[in-house]
């Protein structure tokens, strides 16, 4: 087989067999394929788009391109829930304590943030104490005695995705729809869960900016999973602004813990119910409406929250923290920005919005880059809100008293302030499962 | 400037200004672009095809990524031909000494053959003791003295091109018409003359297996060249079947020498007059009608045999294989292949037997590859032909005997007899300049 030959045929439009692309996926791991080679491969691909059969084929062996993770060890229905990224989305803090004190088994491997999103597992690490490094035993463990933990990536899962993420950033062949698909999906499969809830967000602070694309890559990722012989549904929501108040690690933890106490921003609450009620739902807990019953219980009794305790001391944490949040360190350095104008806010870019935090230090612009866990923004108004001229948008924080001046300059570039109200958003714009696409907006 | 945001606008439909095609072509040559990132940007110009601005800047980009020659110290109207490439293609040693016997001035690089095309350089080798080295200097004088010259390439022409073909070659982006029209005229604009006749061939033997990819080629090409301020055009030429009836380097030769006598094959005759008087036309001799004419007289007359003579000697080739070309080594291994059936010879595909040629020591499979330069075929029969069974179709001729069986093999597989006499084929389909095309066919 040469590479050539198959890049030739992409290129014209024909489909792969298994074979040629388990060979290509193994070749390119191995480096026996340069990257040259597989950087053409995966433009044509980009043109040329892939069946069915092509993605669930490439995601198979990209899942097995490395380690895998064996779940047996842990007792009862695995569940995951993966986000496509976001601004201010803490769902995970929120999700995993409710869907763990209804009974189910969360065993979840975070990334760090990186760029304008940030990542669970540095916002978990505000919380002094946390540990997200830990060996597998006392991983399964974990979860086996409390039900829920979350930790880093350790293992060697999927390399080919690392590597081909890699060469698809530097060479234009990252929104591939099947190939987001291929990625996210591999990693899913290789972290050995029974049920994927995926979390595809939507907007100007999301990877897919349009509806149209957020179902399509919806609809390719859940029937890979579904091929896969995992249960697998995709909610869309909204990510056309911060999601919930606060942008930055120890803030959105803040935020996280006032939903599980009852309270917290509506829009947050709503789509953390959503997305752990599907998780219930596909683990076969009851129906959706039953199971969203449910969630809303247990954070009305408490026993999530003291799930989000009982998590935080297994892994090390101050759980203190988590019951008064007036202790977590606040950023010595706070500035108000205002508005300039009176009228509705009517746009508010999300993804301007994470830069402006990371450049706070909330987030990193280099894997390398150290985090600064108190840095990051809390606004006051959202989208469809009136404000006043002179009236408070936003608190910015930081360490770094210089950083809030360039801040601010570009947080305020992604505030539109205007005379007509916007028309107000749903948070959850659509749900897709097995090939069918429930649309809630109109 | 960031090479992936030049991917990311090509990808996206966008033409790249001056300023980016230069930076890139710079970068590539240079190393600092990786390969990796080029053969994307390859794959995506496969995709979304350069504008004719684009064809120019970055035509002008690889002509000047290495060294280019001044051809100035030449008196008189330089002219050069260039084919795309085809089999039994022995236009060029027939074509330089007419146009040379017409007062024009041929200072000619040309190249080797490679896969089932041969090349110039190896046709002129086997004429005994024949150089095709020269410095520059003595390039120059030759010519002014001779009128004519045909030598190897020595300068460093466009790096650029020889890397992006290397690296087209292997990443499935050779078939792009813009990508090999800048390949094509980058090289001839680098070589300094002031007339370009493109010889676009067509058919199974040529790159363009179609009329309007031939047509389109044809172009793009004199579009390049016009815009560059060279007189250019190009005529479209049959390459269906090999041109002539001999394949292989001294069996060629002779070939040639038959045409300049006044006999050889009707086909080859045809299109290296059409050649010969077009670049005269362009170089102002006079109309396309007068200068058919004057090929013809210099033929006639024999002082284009002359010039070759003279070319010959002053190269330090031995003069008296032309005349009398039965001095020329034979092969020691001859083999007859013979019709298994009577009928028509229906098609010949002509790319097959030049791969059949090579197979017998005519050609190289590699650049290293020794060559046999006895070695090849005559055809007796051509397309339209009557054809009894158990009647020659050609003798193969090759230093080693084993050669013989496996190309009769291949070469009987490229042809195809049959009940139905196909059409006659015209020799020159097409003519292109300055955006018109002459049509020659129904």
């Amino acid at each position: 087989m040469r590479m050539v030959d198959l890049i030739i045929k992409k290129r014209s439009g024909l489909a792969l067999n298994d074979e040629e692309i388990r060979w290509m996926i193994r070749g390119f791991t191995d480096g026996s394929i340069p990257d040259y080679q597989m950087s053409a491969m995966l433009m044509a691909i980009y043109f040329q788009g892939m069946t069915e059969q092509e993605t669930s084929v490439m995601t198979d062996a990209v899942e097995h391109s490395g380690d895998t993770v064996d779940l047996s060890p842990i007792k009862g229905v695995k569940v995951d829930k993966h986000s496509t990224g976001g601004v201010g989305d803490k769902t995970t803090l929120v999700i995993v304590p409710i869907v763990a004190a209804c009974g189910l088994k969360v065993a979840k491997m975070s990334g760090r943030g990186l760029g304008h999103t940030g990542g669970t597992v540095d916002k978990l690490e505000s919380i002094p104490g946390f540990q997200t490094d830990m060996d597998e035993e006392e991983f399964f463990e974990t979860v086996n005695r409390t039900g829920l933990c979350v930790i880093g990536q350790s293992k060697n899962l999927t390399p080919a995705d690392k590597l081909m993420y890699a060469l698809r950033d530097v060479t234009g062949t990252i929104d591939s729809i099947p190939l987001i698909a291929v990625s996210i999906m591999g990693k899913k499969l290789a972290a050995g869960n029974d049920v994927i809830l995926l979390d595809v967000t939507c907007g100007s602070g999301a990877f897919m900016k349009k509806l149209e694309d957020a179902v399509a890559l919806a609809k390719e990722m859940t029937s890979i999973g579904e091929r896969a012989g995992k249960r697998t549904a995709a909610l869309i929501t909204d990510m056309d602004q911060p999601l919930g108040y606060a942008i930055g690690n120890n803030l959105e933890v803040i935020e996280a813990v006032e939903v599980l106490k009852g309270g917290g921003p509506a829009d947050l609450k709503e789509v953390c119910l959503a997305l752990a009620s599907d998780m219930m739902y596909l683990a076969g807990i009851g129906s959706l409406e039953e199971c969203r019953v449910r969630a809303q219980e247990v954070i009305t009794d408490g026993s999530a929250f003291e799930k989000l305790l009982e998590m935080t001391r297994a892994q090390g944490g101050d759980a203190e923290y988590l019951k008064d949040t007036s202790k977590f360190a606040k950023a010595p350095f706070v500035m108000e920005v205002t508005a300039d104008r009176s009228g509705f806010l009517m746009h508010m870019n999300a993804q301007e919005c994470g830069t402006a935090s990371s450049m706070l230090g909330a987030g990193r612009e280099k894997k390398e880059s150290s985090l600064d866990l108190t840095a990051g923004i809390v606004l006051s108004k959202k989208t469809g809100d009136t404000v006043q001229k002179g009236e408070v948008l936003a608190r910015l924080y930081s360490s770094k008293e210089e950083l809030l001046e360039p801040a601010a300059k570009r947080f305020l570039g992604a505030i539109e302030i205007g005379a007509e109200q916007p028309k107000a958003r749903k948070e959850v714009l659509a749900r897709v499962e097995a090939g069918k696409v429930d649309y809630y907006i109109d």
